[in-house]
């Protein structure tokens, strides 16, 4: 048995509820109070949290930029340490929570962003080279006071002003870090639970749990904050998510912390076991790949990226955007401009839906809503470089708030590089027919904005990919870890026919369950400025008269431009196909075509649930993979601002019920993208990247493609390489 | 004007019918009768074929390969040089052939494959370090004599038999080069064809034309090989594809070069200007991109790489393959075996269907077939390093027949890379809630061989793509030159509303015309053996009994076991959705579950012509995207042996008409990709890469995923690298 494997149950176990923000503070790189960290020091092991890597003995090199002096510079740049310690100080300052600050737990503070006008003329001055004052810096916090919950705006002006904004009608704000971690440790306390662990032979030394949101379903789940807990054993392995301790679940109440019922149903199950399961490297894996050489190396770091990224902002390829990390999206792009001219004023992901297809107690509500839930940025992890992201990456750090107010900084947590995967952005050969001597090709050299969350045991891996065309590919990878049900069966041939397995045997004992991903991306498009409209292009056969061709047929496109919301709901058709473009009615092109951006599909899936199903109601903004909104400020999360035990009234469904009109107007475009998963063997005990994506596409953008002023490659635009062990020798 | 662009034409212009041979020669590496080069380089432009470049006061590097010496080493090896020039003689020989030889044209020459069973044999004893012979080398033979199509089946050992096979009800060989380039010059003979032009005002030396396979489309257009021969301006550019002379299109008996009949309805429609339409970089493109440097740079040339090519064999982690050109395939991979398990026997691009959509006299017969017609690999060109492949890309040659039955070598027609792309295989990182250290990521590095062909104005290009992981990723790219109508239309302010424009305006005078591409490949699945069963894994609603559960509904996945063809004919559906499984029914994984593949469909579009329109008829094989057919040597092209005016009647729809069973059996299954193809101005005067891709994916093949071998990458591992100019320095 691995002696270390106890130790994060031992953190847990020993954890009060006043040592949680050191835990979450360890966890990160704290610019404040660094002193803290000598105190993690003692319980140091390669299963701790990564401040034990920072011991006084071994020192961590120093930060890449000591953000504590931060300042922004640009109206859309993230709160900075300074902001969010002013804005906490003055939440704790302002009446009710004056009272009583030690009780004010702070769910998030995030940049109130300044309203467009103001921020596209900052813009212009800026370019014009005029040292324009930013905007006035504001903050929308979203808190919680002796169990309720309150959303602000915090002016971080000269008067400090603060101002109450309206509070969802159901539904609770995205979970805190330390929230997250405490509850993981609430069961030990618990004895039924630690009695139900003994009886299972399991070790409570050995057990990790992980919470688990509760979804809603129905008044019963009602009128408290409530999570779910399960959990596994982590002898012999890292990776405890093959190993779960099934059918045993706490609800817990979010506030007390209190185990409000146990449900305990999975006699008879045994924990999987841990061979094969670990997939670190220095646990053993690795080993036969490691004599192999690699041939195809990373590109080299050059001396000159290719790129340029100054603060936010990052310019490449006749392109120019202001990326940033947040708490709840992860990754924001904002202002994505190309060869000057506007594209989209924001885009980020804006909810997930993850329903997993068991009805039965202790899988139903696993319908988890990633963003809003969890905070996909305070899930995010640093990029592991050279495998993450290439050698020649720049990183971006975020800076978050702790559940006290505090700030902290996690490194690395976007990387920015320059890409080229071997593909052709674009080639022409005269072939044999004509017999002229042209060969043409151009290189498809690509901009990637990278992060990755790490929601418990799945990874999301986000793309943001532009190319020299003006193009812009949105992926999504799925990779990490599968959740996985423990089951009594360790053969297919135990399993009676039509038996409902809900999944598959992926071990013995571990049964992989079916599942949807869906990804909701809000798309906040300026195409060549503000105002747009949305056109569905419809391919449909027409048929010939009689006589009129010896062609019966043919694929005829007809241009239909939504006057309202419904107008513009689309469910993506394989044999009714249409292209959803994005123009700006008042600019067409020298030749009459009006200028536009298109939302290109690509290989997705359809939430099949029924629509009065709750975990559907939730989910409902992703009954459409497409719909388009009037920009509206408060409109920013598709499952509303509090996801959390949402009953589903303050959804995009919700909202675009109210039929607005959409044309020429600013408008916001929703898009979609899913996949089904039915696991394999091959999801065992990991789980390769699956991807999905889809395009923003120049339509008649351009008068002319723009690859024309791309020059080929050659010789000496590349880099002179060795391999490094010629090198050394 | 550019002086050099009348060459062309003139090179077209004083070709007669002997002279031909003399040009398809010219145009590639001939490695017999070199002296003939000389004679061609009187002529010699940048718009000259290639061979104007061997001149002797600036030889051309020697090739890089004698394939004059070549002997096959594999079972699959395609016919070397000795080979086919035995192969000819045998037919020139052969009655009725021997009566007049000169008249024997030989359409194709392709390597009749051996029987499965012995090249397994073959495989297995070769693995086992046994120098066994080969089986026997055999010839098919497709030629015209006389009028009339021939099929044969030639053996190559001593004796040199001849068999007649049987010939295709309707349709016609795959033209030959010859004939491509012969009938481009056809029409300049014309004197009706001579006075359009002239009527037109454009220069008889500035115009070529393309050959243009006429389809069928009716009794009227049967009992002679007939092409359409439409022509375009040079004049100013080398992009003579935007400036169609429209409405003028030639019908000529292919046999006779004969015109059979001249359609002359273009007055009143410009040849569109040739400003802003010409791509070379030397023809004044690229120029403001040539002041940047590019970061991006492409990986090293390492001394090791990272993969191995021994005549048609591959190798490279984990996996096996032979891989060779084909002249109407373009690339067959053959025997790909993962981990030493079979996967594919053979797999290819079997036909592609591209159907117009304009419905009026010189439009409505564009529906191309252009591997059945023109030859996919007769088309490949030779790929431009750097651009078309990475640094590190291992080339292959292709052996090819001229219609007089000479071998010719196109060389580099192939490239096979190792690719990173700086995407991630699969990560891992434990994120806050935990808070164990661990950051596991591994990068995504693969295989990839590709070829690009380049079929007049369209350039395909094809990847296979090959993970670590078992994953064959087969990814179509369409780029190159639209093709064009002309219109008295420049600005969209003079069409009338609702008038039909069969496509978008992309320039003044240009249109783009709507169009579809379908690629269909025939895949010869042998999963972990010859015998495989198709499994449609079909993921449903199932609502749940009231009260069993808080949740309504869920996604039920059920195992479909196909028996015969019908039942495995699939049009995929978004809200219907289904995994397409082939399992080896003998086979299962230590916990009982099939060992298979799945095919994962991606982004795609089917087509929507009218079933009995001609076009659609003869393109039946896209009617489903999967079929699977139990294996017939016969059944490789899926649009028929003979598409060229082929009626339809031997096409993959009609086979599988048979309804055989497919259970347990060797199966081949077939996946059609599709793209709609609505042009816009992005489109002009050259198309960026557009791909489409659907995957082979292991589907509990391997018990757990290969993935956990794989180490990551470390510093060391990577080539030490400066920029050229430092280094120079």
């Amino acid at each position: 048995m691995d002696h270390s494997t106890s130790l994060l149950r031992l953190t847990f176990f020993l954890l009060g509820a006043s040592l949680l923000v050191l835990v979450v503070r360890s966890a990160f790189r704290l610019p404040i109070d660094a002193s803290l960290f000598d105190d993690a020091a003692g319980s140091c092991t390669r299963f701790s949290p990564w401040a034990c890597r920072q011991q006084p003995s071994k020192p961590s090199k120093p930060p890449s930029h000591d953000h504590n002096s931060d300042v922004p510079r640009h109206p859309l740049d993230p709160l900075t340490v300074t902001e969010i310690n002013l804005a906490a100080a003055l939440l704790r300052a302002h009446p009710p929570f004056s009272e009583s600050p030690s009780s004010l737990i702070i769910h998030s503070l995030a940049l109130d962003e300044p309203e467009k006008p103001l921020v596209r003329a900052w813009q212009k001055a800026n370019k014009a080279g005029l040292n324009t004052p930013l905007p006035a810096r504001r903050v929308v916090a979203v808190v919680r006071f002796h169990g309720e919950s309150h959303v602000l705006s915090i002016d971080l002006g000269p008067n400090g002003a603060i101002e109450a904004l309206p509070v969802p009608a159901s539904g609770y704000p995205t979970m805190t870090m330390d929230e997250q971690v405490a509850l993981c440790a609430a069961p030990f306390a618990d004895p039924a639970f630690n009695a139900s662990i003994a009886r299972r032979g399991v070790r409570i030394t050995d057990v990790a749990c992980l919470p688990i949101s509760s979804g809603w379903y129905g008044p019963d789940e009602e009128g408290r904050r409530v999570i779910k807990v399960q959990c596994f054993s982590m002898e012999g392995t890292a990776n405890f998510y093959m190993r779960p301790i099934e059918g045993l679940t706490l609800v817990l109440d979010m506030d007390t912390r209190e185990v409000v019922h146990i449900s305990d149903r999975g006699a008879g199950i045994p924990v999987p076991d841990a061979k094969n399961t670990d997939y670190r490297v220095h646990a053993g894996t690795g080993d036969d790949a490691k004599k192999k050489k690699r041939g195809a190396a990373q590109q080299a770091s050059m001396e000159e990226l290719g790129f340029e990224v100054k603060g936010h902002k990052v310019k490449w390829g006749g392109w120019e955007m202001h990326v940033k990390a947040d708490a709840r999206a992860g990754m924001v792009v904002s202002m994505a401009e190309v060869q000057g001219r506007e594209v989209m004023y924001k885009g980020m992901a804006s909810e997930l839906f993850v329903p997993y297809m068991d009805p039965t107690e202790a899988w139903y509500f696993k319908t988890y809503m990633d963003a809003g839930e969890y905070g996909f940025g305070l899930q995010a992890m640093p990029l592991v470089p050279l495998n993450d992201c290439p050698r020649n990456a720049a990183y971006l750090d975020g800076v978050f708030v702790a559940g006290d107010g505090k700030p902290y900084v996690k490194e690395n947590i976007i990387c920015v590089f320059e890409r080229y995967a071997g593909d052709v952005a674009w080639r022409h050969s005269e072939g044999p027919i004509s017999g002229m001597d042209i060969r043409e090709s151009r290189a498809k050299v690509t901009l990637v904005a990278r992060m990755a969350a790490s929601v418990a045991n799945y990874d999301y891996i986000m793309d943001w990919e532009f190319q020299m065309d003006g193009l812009i590919r949105i992926k999504v990878g799925l990779s990490g870890i599968l959740m996985v049900k423990g089951t009594p069966y360790s053969h297919m041939n135990q399993v009676r026919r039509n038996e409902e397995m809900y999944g598959t045997l992926l071990s013995e004992n571990v049964i992989g369950v079916i599942h949807d991903h869906y990804v909701t991306f809000r798309l906040d498009m300026d195409v060549d400025g503000a105002d747009n409209s949305f056109v569905k292009v419809e391919m449909a056969r027409h048929n010939t008269a009689p006589g009129e061709s010896p062609r019966k047929s043919y694929l005829k496109a007809t241009r239909h431009v939504a006057s309202t919301e419904k107008d513009a709901q689309v469910r993506l058709k394989l044999y009714e196909p249409s292209e959803f473009h994005l123009v700006n009615p008042t600019k067409k092109t020298r030749v009459g075509n009006p200028v536009g951006y298109k939302i290109v599909p690509g290989g997705t899936a359809a939430s099949l649930l029924a629509p009065d199903d709750p975990a559907q109601k939730r989910g409902a903004f992703t009954n459409n993979q497409i719909w388009v909104t009037p920009y509206n400020k408060s409109e920013e999360w598709a499952g509303g601002l509090f996801v959390y035990q949402s009953k589903g009234e303050d959804t995009l469904a919700t909202w675009s019920e109210r039929d607005r009109p959409i044309e020429n107007k600013d408008l916001v475009v929703w898009y979609t993208l899913g996949f089904h998963h039915v696991p394999c063997q091959e999801d065992f005990p990991i789980m390769p990247t699956v991807s999905a994506s889809f395009d923003l596409k120049p339509v008649n953008f351009f008068e002319s493609n723009p690859i024309l002023k791309q020059r080929p490659v050659k010789e000496n635009d590349l880099p002179v390489c060795a391999a490094a062990s010629a090198a050394a020798a």
